[in-house]
């Protein structure tokens, strides 16, 4: 039976077993060749191969829910649920979402996107089937380094005490010290999932002591952190300790092994943990290279396709801009120091970590940690640097009010991936900073129109004493001209670009580019623009709101963030605190739904993010008042 | 020596050890004689005696670092460092806080108020301490309960891994396993701090494998919840594995204990972990009935002063009403369940959990958890409750964005404690969270005037099919007729009290009571009001809005939340979106600070949330528009 045949988890099952790894080796050749045109998480996915057949030949999913943590790990999965033929539209606009979508598909049962979730959601969902008296399994599948998110621990105290029936795979993929381990899993999985418990527990404790040190001179700190955690979960004496039953470590690689230990865990009452051992990247690279470039593979690095190879002049990547500017910054001042949840390279800061080792605090998958981190080490007088997603940054809220504003300690926050992201879609849209962050006392919230200013925000936020947000969008740059020496920007001042008499537009970061086009249009219909770059959402600009005030000019401000409560909303604010009702002020923003995966573009054009939309809007405002004067 | 004498750590340290039991006992009794005039948090001040004592007797405060979690177990601390005279004040308006407070004192070197955050702190300082090359203790004081917390358990990951010098206390007081550990404690804590460690662990074992199974069969939820993580800390297992030494467990209220088990641990290189058992409330009730009393008090009752006794006839208390009708609609609806992140009691569920304990969780203090479990639940059918304070559904907003909204699941959240908070003070206001609401896709927001409402809004939560948040205030409400039949309220629809046609006052949830007293001051000058009960501040009255556009009243919108983002903002949003560009909109709502304790009613006048300000507010508004009309 080929790829093709197999429409749903019914016609798999049909397959004998024998035939199932020639039918893993087929799913892998399928990813890597659609992967390479429409790109997507290709190593995460084929680590899980074989794992995910065992799942779905063992098990009666949709009955049985299978929860994908981080979910980029769910393409087998798709696949196996009659998907095959969309896949030449992954994470394009109106195509296949990359992550599970309840509508897609009547086996997704749980949407995702964000690390961490499962457990809580299957917890959730245990109880709910519970109560309802149905029997079906519960079936999360959680990545070594999500189970260092907070939530996830919360979860584990929670499903553990509780004791109903969930069955959680732990897809351990990222093993530093699995060259160790390796010689005892296979032996040990096998005995401790026959429940040789305590007699085997002293043996396995002598083996694990034979384990070099976790880390090591050699691991990066980010190493270090997951190794620890990793340390008890091959113990397994986390899980047990918190009441659930561990077996493993297993071969995620061997169908007879994972199809086994399943079948062990699936007779087991109450929650139990099976620990799968996976690489990621699995099948990908040329057997005899395999081992050294698999490690460069495992170290984080997502095998993306060929599409979109970078041209040699193309502009600087925002995360390139911060990551150099934080080396110029901690070259000059020893407080400086850099903190990042897990996203060492997605930031920027691998250079940085290479510089200063001392200074870089890759803390994980722990927003609140990395984030009430940062305002610890800011009270003894350093300058900590928080790099941070803007979707990700909602995981710290809490700590970003209570910890950091409160106290109005230095932090500089680097809000990354600010607006729309592209691919990744809804899941993690950073368009709602703005609206959750303005609302805060003592926080400066500030968007560079280019790169160049970006440097300069960055500097300006590094000068700054207070909790300072700089955020910035995804992808590259304008290809403008990054000035030499940086320079500190007044606080809540905006700059205005061209000056007009007829309407202001006023566009924060991002949209900067799309006002100074529109304006251009609009100049060649004779309506002149006055165009400002406002660069602080927070404190606004009140000298050059009084100003238009006075000159009655109609505004329209342009953000590439939530509408509700964003930058605009702080215009309208502003007019309404000073008593100003005559003013014409038109905000166009994010609308209120979340918007789907696709290109930045795409998703700025269904959305109205147009220099078409602002030159209509400014068209439609201007005759009202030339119709007053 | 007596304690008046004792105005620092330095003239504590002159008092001989053989003295500090009576001292303590000084200290217990004026903590007893104090909170009962004031009120405060006894019970958990009376458990930290003889430890505050111990740390600042060894240690160099403020040199050395102490950070309280929480913080409201810091009164000891407050009073060996000078701030004995100012406790008739404590947690009154401009008096001393009921927390930590930096400009309080040198020695408060860590705000706080919410839990979980001190070992994220100590993380930083340790690392700015290194930095600079200083060589102070770093010495984070963090409760059991605490540990639940995700954040904790992120923050010891990276505690251990990078084995900075870390003095952590764990302040064990709620030890439902304590009976049985209580015989062994001692000795297990003497010889385990003086290193034999290995070979007492296996004796340990042993005593651990004696203890009844943890919880059993009449331990609370919650309980069994905090029990594995005790069972983890007692064994010490965790904080092993991730890389402390573990020293303990010690008795909490012997100074000799004490000061040697933290003398060892000074001495210990890396990060340490000194287990602590205490008892809340020690010393406090009579001596013949301690045992059975002291249980209860165990079981999470804060030992409240005697102040403002509740009268036979106030009105009934919101979480009151929460809790009886979230029985009303389990008794109806299987589907209902009840979830509440360590808040039972505060949010008016112990009768819910009474009567349905198989459809009441309380998990611990894990607000992400929480928010994401309830998602779960919700996608199997159900019709989860999420009760959690304001302040507190800031740490699952991600979770509430990710999970809840963007999957459009049916969750109700009763957000309580919403608007001022009075004596918890700044770290508690719960006026955020309409801002960090109205901004997410798919939220319904509201806000009852009254106790009679708000039991119609819960009703009208669990009728609505998707996310919907009621958010209400703390404390009593107006005392108002309750009805016997549950309505089912329009969503999005408003109530208009008062009829009137010179100024619309839009009041959000309190606010309703206040504007109403306004326009029965405006009338007696002949301006007459619209007062409308908004209800909605999303979605918002879009009828009513145009209608008083057609109108042309000038409109006040008042709510008892962030200014900025909040219902007043979505007003200006609204009028803006549809060009209507010619209304006066006034929003009154909290100004851009961080308001600090004391009452409500200080906390609101304070800011301008008062009925004078209401009124000459539209007094200032209305001739302006008579003069236009």
């Amino acid at each position: 039976m080929h790829l093709e045949q197999i429409n749903s988890p019914e016609q798999l099952k049909r397959v004998p077993v024998s035939q199932l790894p020639r039918l893993a080796e087929e799913i892998r050749q399928f990813l890597i060749d659609s992967l390479s045109i429409t790109g997507g998480h290709l190593g995460s996915n084929l680590g899980v191969v074989e794992l995910t057949l065992a799942l779905h030949y063992l098990f009666d999913s949709p009955k049985d829910r299978f929860i994908w943590d981080v979910g980029h790990q769910a393409y087998v999965h798709k696949i196996l649920t009659g998907r095959l033929k969309q896949f030449d539209t992954l994470r394009q606009y109106k195509g296949m979402c990359g992550f599970p979508k309840m509508r897609e598909s009547e086996h997704d049962v749980w949407e995702t996107g964000h690390s961490s979730t499962s457990l809580s959601a299957a917890m959730g969902m245990a109880v709910a089937r519970d109560i309802k008296g149905e029997s079906h399994r519960i079936v999360p599948i959680i990545g070594d380094g999500a189970l260092t998110g907070g939530m996830a621990l919360e979860a584990l105290n929670h499903i553990g005490n509780e004791q109903r029936n969930i069955l959680c795979i732990l897809n351990d993929n990222e093993m530093s010290i699995s060259p160790n381990v390796g010689a005892i899993h296979n032996y040990l999985g096998k005995l401790r999932t026959h429940k040789h418990y305590h007699k085997i527990k002293e043996e396995m404790e002598y083996f694990l002591k034979k384990i070099p040190t976790v880390g090591g001179a050699f691991a990066s700190a980010a190493e270090r952190v997951k190794d620890s955690m990793k340390y008890l979960v091959v113990s397994g004496v986390l899980f047990e300790k918190l009441g659930l039953t561990y077996l493993g470590p297993v071969n995620g690689h061997s169908m007879d092994e994972l199809l086994e230990c399943l079948r062990q865990a699936d007779q087991t009452e109450g929650p139990v943990l099976v620990h799968v051992v996976t690489q990621k990247g699995k099948g990908y690279l040329p057997a005899e290279t395999h081992k050294e470039k698999l490690h460069g593979v495992t170290k984080g690095y997502k095998l993306e396709s060929n599409k979109g190879v970078k041209k040699s002049n193309t502009p600087v990547k925002y995360p390139k801009v911060f990551g150099d500017t934080l080396i110029r910054l901690a070259e000059q001042d020893q407080r400086v120091i850099g903190v990042t949840p897990a996203m060492l390279g997605g930031s920027g800061m691998n250079e940085f970590a290479a510089r200063f080792p001392d200074r870089c605090f890759d803390v994980g998958i722990a927003e609140q940690h990395a984030t009430t981190f940062a305002a610890g080490v800011a009270t003894q007088g350093m300058k900590p640097v928080l790099a941070i997603y803007s979707t990700f940054l909602q995981r710290g809220y809490d700590q970003l009010i209570h910890d950091i504003a409160r106290q109005k300690l230095d932090v500089v926050l680097a809000v990354d991936r600010a607006g729309f992201v592209g691919a990744d879609g809804e899941t993690h849209q950073g368009v709602y900073d703005i609206a959750y962050m303005r609302c805060i006392p003592n926080m400066v919230v500030m968007m560079p129109k280019d790169e160049n200013e970006f440097q300069h925000m960055l500097y300006t936020a590094y000068r700054y004493e207070g909790p300072i947000a700089v955020r910035f969008p995804r992808g590259t740059g304008l290809g403008v001209e990054m000035d030499e020496e940086l320079k500190e920007l007044p606080i809540g001042k905006s700059e205005v670009l061209r000056e007009g008499g007829d309407v202001a537009l006023l566009a924060f970061g991002t949209m900067v580019p799309f006002a100074l086009e529109a304006a251009d249009r609009l100049a060649r219909e004779g309506i002149r623009c006055k165009v400002v770059n406002a660069r602080f959402a927070k404190p606004l600009d009140s000298e050059l709101l009084d100003e238009l005030a006075r000159e009655q000019l109609p505004i329209i401000t342009i953000e590439e963030a939530s509408a509700i409560g964003g930058f605009g909303s702080g215009v309208l604010e502003y007019f309404s605190e000073q008593e100003i009702y005559d003013m014409q002020v038109k905000t166009i923003g994010v609308p209120d739904y979340f918007v789907e995966h696709g290109d930045v573009k795409d998703q700025r054009g269904e959305v109205g993010l147009t220099v078409e939309r602002i030159a209509h809007t400014a068209h439609n405002m201007v005759p009202r008042r030339r119709q007053r004067a």
